[in-house]
């Protein structure tokens, strides 16, 4: 039987703020991108949101992000070497595995965030920075990336597990890359929509692109989100739909090898 | 033959700014306790210094500390709970894990930090929420204590391996406490007065203190420190006096289990 | 006829995290006690803050607290100067003073939040530090106060203008402080009451104490919050009851001199 | 007689941490650019420049930078709208004039700091923002540019007062910009050619580029840096060279207006 994990970012609080709806969440998902105490995350939010994934066997991954609390790694900063980039990304790691041993669970993947993902997407040597880090502190851990993408080159390149995701709420262009977020019909908010989208992504196995071409790409997770308005029943409409379509919801962890 | 180890807190620096002589204080010291990113250090600064100990065979401890840079940890920050301060804890180790790891070396210790450590010497809870983060990410690190305190008493507690320290350039009450800095004469500044302490405390495995008072105590390891003038003289002076007097120094991490 | 300001903290956001219902609660206070950048608040926070209340009329103060964006400002931060204190806080008013002119506002008053106000309470040289940073700026903001505290005391010897506070949903002791939160019953959750004993209060110019002590004192201003379950519609009946009475709601900014 | 300012950043160390020998500097420059809290200085750093400014006599202008204490502002953050720049420089002016006037001295300049500079010199809008935040917190504070660039567009534009300035320690290309730092003898570590070339910029009111280009430019100060090995001692050249050739020395806040 056909299966796919599905993931969203988690733990983004910082200290007395809250952001998402993780016990929402942590409900339709089955894997857990937590964020690292870089850009968002606290060692308490990070050890409450790894308890709530443990108990519910939720996989867990780090989501690593730029030294940028107030601009939530979304800002895109520019004049830092590889080597820091690497540093960063180890010492993230670094964290929240100890922090997964600690309460008894286990970091499977890690995905970077914000302005680290969108700009190693289309940087050989920030990709191959976030690999390295990645390979220097555990080789088991898989490298989550979008299909056709500098991550992906990395992730292959320094023989990682690959994790190939697409999102559920974006559209893409021909060469598989996201429509940008400016032009019109580039975000779905449609629960009906992304959920039909996403059922058929993964049955084909394809990425449609908004021009209508089929990309062929293995997808092994479908990214939701859960801290926009109505993402929660965005996220329980997809997955009530791949499961109604007999595509079975399997995390990342619990994949045959 | 006798031995002893001598540590000192290293990787102080955060971003633009440095702090203290680490290249020098590695030519002298045999452990090394690293700043974490909380108090001070950013990944960059532990990497390099983690890089610099492990060439030069020097051990490394995890030295983490409250979440303040602009307060060097150095603030009494009150109304945390156990459980906040071991989760700051664990993080913290795991991040430094992490980064030994990537750079092929390896932590055997934790030692707390200013505030932390010296609000956790008067309070059992704090005292055993540091060692309970240790004991639940790695069991084999040691603990880093002053003898007679609350951390020592935690330490034993919670059956981790012990690591008793004096201080070089501090005196000491009847009861085993460092004597106040607000008190005349309680901080040592002379290097010859320095050594002749310390190798006095290795030799007799004892604290004397201010009033005279043998106070028999294992000693595992000397505290020097970096960031003060004279700092270097001081803690070579030490040195060399402990391996005249055939004191051979040993670090933790090579200490026979 | 007799009149009285309803002040609550807003602007305190930080980056992509928002707190409280500030839109909402800006339809019913007279006066908003604006976050600075310490605690929380970032310049883009702060001027959306300034610019919906310059523009419905609405009274603003600064609303200092300490360094810590981690703890809210709520952590009670030992070991400080009064000298770092008084700076601090000249730095935070100086910047919200900016950021009114800017936008064609004005600070009138300055309340301290969180573990800043509750240590200074009771501690005079603290209270002290930030009067002194007040004249030392501007001798006409005026100190928001609770009567009976170090607060109120240092106001007054400083010879700054004083505005006097009392709480919406808090009981008091028979000392005019507030009953310790631990203490059954020492929050009020029911909006009827809080209206009923706010009233009760401008009306007799007077605190009532759990066990029905009568405290006269001046009230210019009660405190109502944002950032609680419930707490939008507390504020309104709060007005409502209060205007219903005949007691008219004044922003501080606007009482005759 | 000739005159001409001579500037320098300073208070840019931030808790724990030193930076630049600002003691030394104060001796030999006639205005002070000071860290305003967001790259580098904190209050109390900020106040003890300022009174050490105050009461040698030199002029102080806010030297505000992007909000990144890890980067010490020297990392280019893209993504970041003009009104979110312009609210941050207003911050950083309006905390530092209330520093200046808590302290009795006056800020009468702002200079923008590294990368917000960097990007300022060839982004006209971010030029622009920085201007309006100078206009609306104060019209009659100078805006600190480098003739040629998009800064000095942008303070003419907006009629503020414009102060020009020329580096000492860099040459320059025929278009007025400064030549990259990683062309071979773009710095100039050597006392006397520096001083040399300060001297014939400040006599001609010309830059002369590599190639030997002389382009007329108004010069009003000449930028030293206190934070580089041997910097003091080029500044001291400069300034003796200056005054042996008959130019006084004159800060910015004693110019005739």
């Amino acid at each position: 039987m056909a299966s796919v994990d599905l993931n969203c970012d988690m733990g983004e609080g910082f200290g007395a703020w809250e952001m998402g709806d993780d016990a929402a969440m942590l409900e339709i998902v089955t894997s857990a991108n937590v964020a690292c105490g870089f850009h968002a995350g606290d060692p308490t939010v990070m050890r409450r949101t790894l308890v709530l994934a443990r108990d519910r066997g939720i996989g867990v991954g780090a989501h690593p992000g730029f030294l940028d609390i107030f601009g939530f790694g979304r800002r895109a900063i520019q004049g830092q070497t590889a080597e820091e980039i690497e540093a960063q990304t180890v010492y993230q790691i670094g964290a929240i595995q100890g922090m997964a041993k600690a309460v008894g669970h286990r970091v499977t993947h890690v995905k970077a965030h914000g302005a680290l993902s969108n700009m190693a997407m289309v940087d050989d040597a920030m990709a191959l920075a976030i690999g390295r880090a990645i390979r220097s502190i555990d080789p088991a851990l898989a490298y989550m990336v979008l299909p056709g993408t500098a991550l992906e080159r990395a992730a292959v390149e320094l023989g990682l597990p690959v994790v190939r995701e697409v999102f559920a709420d974006r559209t893409y262009e021909d060469d598989a890359t996201l429509t940008p977020r400016r032009i019109a019909g580039s975000m779905i908010h449609d629960p009906d929509l992304a959920a039909e989208r996403v059922l058929r992504m993964v049955e084909e196995q394809a990425i449609t692109s908004r021009d209508g071409k089929r990309i062929p790409v293995p997808i092994d997770t479908v990214c939701v989100h859960g801290d926009t308005p109505g993402a929660v029943g965005i996220a329980r409409r997809i997955r009530d739909r791949l499961e109604a379509a007999g595509i079975s919801l399997v995390a990342l962890k619990d994949r045959p090898a």
